[in-house]
């Protein structure tokens, strides 16, 4: 059977207000749909499996936002982390979870917090990597199909293409490049964005934290006595807090020889800056782009606004700026300096 | 008996959203002192007469924000207006209402939402007014020593010293002036702005008001018979209506010929546009100005800030704007267009 792990951890502070802690951007209807991102995103799954095979990994404070947005979902399928992580302890607790119900489980692996334009070639690129992954000892990473020397994202070489499938090895993962490598790995062809989409059925990915990370599998192995019992919620919260900070990437991906790329060219952002969102919006003709219904712009040029609960918002002569609102908090800053949004808020 | 008038049925459009209709800028707390502009009016008035003395008159819709910023005003103090009439019928109203009671009262009218520091000098000054007004048929208005060619003033040419007082006759009124004009006021020495603060005894308003608004008196002749009776409420929403839209100033002040004026330096603004609460408020290095706790600049400079209630606002990169949040409504403008501002509201 087909597992679907969303992992809804993060706290999103280079979004502040929107994305607050209390609050975070994967529970945020960023885009002004009526859906928040985690809702987005489970409706992307959704014909791959039945709800009951789609388990949430978040901080034990998000639980009551992930039962009022996702009311369909039982609610033993929400993971509470104790502490964050990082990316591999989390992915563990799920697998081990899953794997106690159903050891011959076919598991993707996805971020809360992403966009896909079209859902039905999506749904297609999973299904096939799906189907590559129910037997064997392979793993699989989405690679998007870049459209710009993006420096903001890891990059995925890939090298030849399996026979008879449309997945192609894994040569190497390269970190976040400058803009002149990007240009490089734009023009080179066979690089992809890592999209930190991940599909594997729960055998391999057992067993290869038990190979590359055998301290983390022990502590999922003595965790897992305890699930579906009365005493989950008490050993979780003391063995899971004793793992590692370590990220899936460096403790998997990095490491085995049996990791698949497939290509995937469906319209992904992981809207990780105000500047992607900006891209994704419409504009009108001065090159605004506007969430909200009450927002009233006067000689602005290339702002980006994000104020849905503001009763009215009138703005004028402003440039290239993000003007976002939330519940009496509030942001002004140029687009050109978000990367400093994190440290104005501290 | 001194009395005073506090006039304070404005809708101050000109400060959304720091003033919206429904809690106009009398009622706000502009300065960030923890006092609205009517609580600091009537802190400045009040050595002058018993709080049994000083009436408002405002909006029927605000008499309960009256209420609630003026515990220890007696509620048949409050003297709700049932339609906007401009000032000559708002004056006639308290005056005519008063004078039932204290045939022989001494009156100061004055704005609920001009700002005064030097609040000693000023209460000299008035009290040497109302010496002056007490008995015989003089009207005396306020004016406030120029400190610069404003053209949002309307001006007072003062005439002759009358002997042995601080007063003066006045020669005219003047509109507001272009700069040219009024930099010429302000070399002359005797152009005075006027501050729309009238001194004058009971018997004086009502016989100016008889004799060049004499449909306005008889209509307050018919209002008067209700006055503290059971009946006041009916009659004042029957006729006060029906009174013709006329300021003191084009009903009595530009034709009486017993007008005066007294100098005033005591540090006066009618806090008219958010350039002039600028000047008023303390500056960072950068020239910003700020009310609010939670507001923090990065990047700004010449900004004025207004977000007391915000819980937290963030700003990076904005030059000479007015930034402004109430109950989850925002204006962002340059200080230069704050004209416009009635319109972007519109």
């Amino acid at each position: 059977m087909n597992h679907i792990v969303i992992m809804a951890g993060g706290i999103g502070s280079r979004f502040w207000p929107m994305s607050t802690p209390e609050y975070p951007k994967q529970f945020v209807d960023v885009l002004g749909t009526g859906k928040t991102m985690i809702q987005m995103t489970v409706e992307r799954f959704a014909p791959l499996c039945p709800i009951e095979n789609i388990w949430v990994v978040t901080s034990r404070e998000y639980v009551p936002i992930v039962r009022e947005q996702l009311p369909d979902l039982p609610s033993e399928n929400i993971l509470p982390e104790p502490a964050m992580r990082n990316t591999a302890p989390c992915i563990a607790y799920a697998c081990w979870k899953i794997r106690k119900q159903d050891p011959y489980a076919n598991v993707v692996v996805t971020p809360a917090d992403a966009l896909v334009l079209d859902v039905n070639e999506f749904r297609r690129v999973i299904g096939h990597a799906l189907d590559f992954t129910v037997s064997g000892k392979r793993i699989v990473t989405v690679g998007i199909k870049p459209t710009r020397p993006e420096t903001g994202y890891g990059y995925i070489a890939a090298g030849k293409i399996v026979e008879e499938t449309q997945l192609m090895n894994v040569d190497s993962f390269r970190e976040k490049p400058a803009l002149d490598v990007a240009k490089e790995y734009l023009a080179a062809g066979n690089y992809l964005w890592n999209a930190g989409i991940f599909v594997w059925n729960i055998d391999t990915i057992t067993e290869s934290l038990r190979t590359y990370s055998p301290s983390l599998a022990s502590k999922m192995d003595l965790m897992s006595e305890s699930f579906y019992t009365a005493e989950e919620e008490r050993t979780v919260a003391e063995i899971f807090p004793t793992c590692e900070k370590i990220s899936i990437d460096y403790a998997v991906m990095e490491k085995a020889d049996y990791i698949y790329t497939v290509k995937g060219d469906f319209g992904w952002s992981d809207v990780g800056t105000w500047g992607s969102l900006w891209t994704l919006l419409p504009h009108d003709a001065d090159g605004n782009a506007v969430v909200g219904e009450n927002v009233h712009l006067n000689d602005c040029k290339g702002c980006i606004v994000h104020a849905p609960g503001a009763s009215s918002v009138v703005l004028q002569g402003l440039e290239d700026c993000i003007i976002v609102e939330r519940d009496g908090r509030l942001l002004i800053c140029k687009l050109s300096e978000e990367q400093r949004i994190k440290d104005f808020v501290k």
